[in-house]
């Protein structure tokens, strides 16, 4: 069994997300990005794992992070937001990283409109997270956890 | 913050999960559907949850047990295996008994036939989780706590 | 003209009706099973008929039950639920059977989600009653009476 | 209870509707518009309606006998004919006249062509009944009756 | 064979017809509708045939035109203009009156666009003729003879 | 620069306008289509233009007026109501009639439902103003006056 | 106006069209294609013209034949038969060919089978007579003779 | 070569199957089921085989028999009836149990509605036998013969 | 019942299947078309039947030869490779010539590219037997012998 | 009435928008966006309102733009260009920040190219303007004067 | 690296290639086939590599040369002209062939109509050029000689 | 003829392209970026031309540059990667620099997930060179000075 004490996740939050508390809160709840961060950074550190969070509006900024997480961190932890439904960008990068994915969703996206039903990021994830709010990227790590000390 | 100590947790399998372990171990791993009761049992347990566990190959036995959850249970947990693509019965029995669901799923669906892409269940779930193996039934009880928890 | 004094009407209804009156009251009011069981038996009474009324949430036993309808019943009504939109060997049989069928919904499908449109039972019906809750089942014997009655 | 004696129900008939008996008697039968007009009238008196009956072909006349429905009548039953399929600009007329809508067909429309399965004025329709010939109209006069005296 | 002879043809212009020789005459030429309404009853002469040459912008006027042609003529030459993608009613009326029917288009609608490749007229057409702009409508009468002198 | 002092501008209301204030008034709001006749009357005269106002529930007769439009008219405002969506004919007469069409629409038709997001008349339009209510209508006359002063 | 006597025409028949009379004599009659040719040449000679008939069950052999048209004739009468569905080469040919084509089917194909209602050589075409039989090699001759004679 | 001497092959029957010989005769023939069984029992029995030959109505139990397939039998031939359209539950059952699978139809399901066109068991099957009647079964024991020898 | 001593059947092979036994082997086997057509004459000889087995790329000669089929043969076993999915001309002739015609193929069509799963003979088919590789060839013979000798 | 004046619009520019003036002028005309940046901007100045007018071609900077729109404006004016048929996370900016949003395009995209039809921002806009070239966006600005004003 | 010194590439026209300068030299230009076989075979020669140049109008016929190209040449150069988009039966030729295959189309067929955008040889094709006119001819070429060359 | 001798190319390389060499290597080789940038500039000079190659994974950034393109550059190759096939913005800035475009791509888009068989780019290419690996960037430099040199 591989060693996961001391492992990276890289977590990735797309456009919007910054806004968290703020937006909507019927559909997203009041917990802000930061309050996320906060929770997420503690968790991991239960679980001897650290984080690195980050949160863009840009399409490409998120393909320059994915790229280069296989330096610094051993999975990925993605919520694309928006991108999740548009970007073959984001997908190719993660196909490329060579990590593993997880991809979360605060909400149910399956129940939302019928654009946000499709997820070209899914074909990169090892598996996928929705509806849970926040405590899906907590969810996520314990998943991270699992998977990166499969042998 | 309501006290989900001693709640019990309805866990359904659709068709063919009986066969877990032996059927396309290159999908689903080698696992028993036994050795899955087992650590969702243990697991719940250090949750202080209990754990009903059923397995069903008849798409009207899942309609029947989902429609008495409600008087035995806190919340569904449900793997309704191909049901989950065809069955707007099981669909109607989640959205009537009234619990939170959460849909699991071993492999990643989106990732496979196009057939399996889409879920009738997931329009009754609280949250979907897949893609994680047997690990998803514990992130399940975990989210169930989670959602039993909340005000 | 054909006497239909004594004819039996045997009533199918499918899965999930048996939660009528605790599930979703906004689309299905309160009205159960039980109550429309009884409304049923006496207004036949009323035009002379005997009714011999059933639910399942088996498509099986479903197809079972139209299979033999020809031998102790001269027409069927038939709610089959979520099977409407699903179900070709319900279908099959009903098309089997040779009997007047008549398809009733307590709402009006065609209000609601896309997948519930699409009936593949009203291929085998002679006709079809929705949106007016328990008293399509009363206008349905109405309609059964006549279309019996005719040379 | 609301006291629905003296009601008037405004039965209107689409186009072609006049030709009935003549038009492709294997489809619709023998019996003709004039006809169901004496029946509906005289059925609705053993209720204690009245019927205002009228027939066009052209889709703006039907717009304006339902815009001023809510003027003189209690409830609208229709049988828009072709114009079911293609009429916006009646369904719109219906949505607004404020009044219980029940749509009529007197063959199974979704036994016939592909085009003639979909329906603009089932949204917003109570009730539909179809496939009963001109017993439908019948069947709707005591939908609108107990349509009526819901509280 | 049947005689033809002093036969009348019911010729129906649809919407719009009426602007020919003014409207978009890169399409429909210069030709009016009044040219063609001579043209038409000066070659049914010389077949020992007549005419009835109508224009009408308003659907249901056509339907009941159409609807009362078999009480004057022998067969129905149609060009339904843009009802020929619209109008069931048009159809049903079509299928009803019994006469051949003979549907003419001035341009070959399967050069245009999309939305006119589509015909609903010409499900009860005995034959179609598109593409020869006024000539069409003299090809029609040829088409109208030789098919009322079929025995 | 041309002058548009003392044009006429025909501004059309297809089906069900002239219920505005009465029909669903929480997607219509209560004004009246007299006040808006009233609001674009006096409006229009502030820009040294006339209004010819009328509205239809019938196809056709929107047709002739679109027809005969270029006689006493130098552009024309159009709100084809449900018409919008089903009509070729009238997109035909705008096509046909060689002024500038400007369409109108009081509510934003792409936030509504799936059959409203189509305009056939778009294809005829100079330009759509869609979602400001009845300012809607005084928006398109300042638009008509800047298309017609264009060299 | 060009002169049209002397011109010949290429008349262009496609697969199984050789059966004609044997095959399927309820859909296309009991007419021969060697019937067809005596009456086409027949009539093209009371018009003054002359006829190259032709048939292939080939479809290469029928593009060869329409590239080569432009050498020997004025027009080309085409029915394609099944290719008229699959042939964009045929199309193609017809388009490079740059004589008016003339596109004719014994059958209304409207009123056939879904994949019969699509035809690629019609984009090619002036025009399109279908539904009349045998006649309408006939019709296609006197609108080949009016298209020749335009100027 | 393997012996295929002994070999038991289970063949699996689906819903109304068991009404062959009452149901729509002109589709099935006259041929009930029992009929079939004791032909296939007596030809298998001249190649060396037997046969475990059952039909159900239930979904489930289908899945059940394919499920526990590899402990008895070498093969299954399996006519789904309607579940052969609708059931990914039976196409998971048969991908799991590793036998040869053979599908047989009685009719040819493409020349019968659209909705029967698709087969989900055809994934799941070496090969596929329809509309030779009740002579598919014995086919495809001759199938399964050659399919076991093979080395 | 009719006598099928001494029948001839015709057995055609399309496309590319001169190739067989070289072309990709892990989809066809190494089974030569000739060591097909060796094994279908002899088996055919043990039925009492001859065959005229032939092979050809061009879709026109394969016409040509269905056409001529009922001069010389009993039946036809077609193995359209390619053209099963995009002939119409061959769909054509199998419909005008009269015989019954069964459709074979080596491979399981409806496991392979979505393109190959649609099919047009077998619109004209009598039954369709897929999968079982050259042995499919001996089941049609005996299928063809069945249904030769049905009465 | 709330009073605007003061007010500051946020009127936003998309892709390649800086190049008006110079990009396909037969499209979008002659006028550079500084121009219409001069005549925004002053025409804004006499209805005392204010204007902050931005572009991008970086999808997210003008997801950061909106965001923080709700700090400094009090409307947004919009015409994102190529975005608008593409951004989901444009679309949920606009959703999240609040404001009013009109939606501009300097030409009818309902007469463009098919995938300019859809747009996504427009499920987040009051109302739409297109088609009236640069005066959309002085329209814009009297729309939003109107729509602050409401109570 | 291998040597292709003295290499044979076939080089294959499909239908109505050989009217090229003729056949819309607004799309393809005035340079003939003949004018592109000396091209080909002059570039080809000082690339030290021979050309089998060849062009028929006959699906059979290509699929034909393609069978044999193994057998004389080394690799495949493809313009299939409109069979590019009808053809299986190439298709499968060229997935049998075994060799390089390289497509090339004169136009840029994405920016033709809708039913050149798809093509079946792609599917078998190493690499594709299109829209350089004949100069696409002695790119492939060039990409025949990097192909072969490789390991 | 007009004078290549001393034109820049702008090569631009889209999202993910910069990781080439890692990422899928089976897909798309082990060159570098770098590599090809390398062989690009080299062969560019051996043709007189220059280039001025970049790479970005943002789309607005590469908006930036083909706007650009045009003050110092004669043609623009472009490897859009991921975003040709989602960005109209690219798209139009394409259309809008007047540039001679050529589309390049390392694979074979056409056999790879349907969603990257459509391409915006190609919309405004003047032609398409796929699958050749890095090889086809040679090509483009190629056509590039062939497209530049025509009068």
């Amino acid at each position: 069994m591989a060693d996961t004490v001391g492992s990276t996740i890289l977590v990735l939050n797309g456009p919007n997300l910054n806004l968290l508390g703020a937006r909507e809160p019927d559909v997203y709840g009041t917990t802000t990005l930061e309050d996320i961060k906060s929770a997420v950074t503690e968790y991991a550190n239960t679980l001897g794992m650290q984080v690195d969070f980050r949160q863009s509006n840009t399409e490409g900024e998120l393909v320059d992070w994915v790229q280069s997480a296989n330096q610094t961190a051993s999975a990925v932890i993605i919520n694309a937001g928006a991108y999740t439904h548009t970007s073959i960008a984001i997908l190719d990068a993660l196909l490329a990283c060579g990590l593993p994915v997880i991809e979360v969703h605060l909400s149910n996206i399956f129940r939302r409109e019928e654009f946000r039903h499709h997820s070209y990021t899914s074909q990169a994830a090892t598996g996928i997270i929705c509806g849970f709010g926040a405590q899906g990227y907590l969810l996520a790590l314990d998943a991270a956890k699992v998977t990166l000390a499969r042998p």
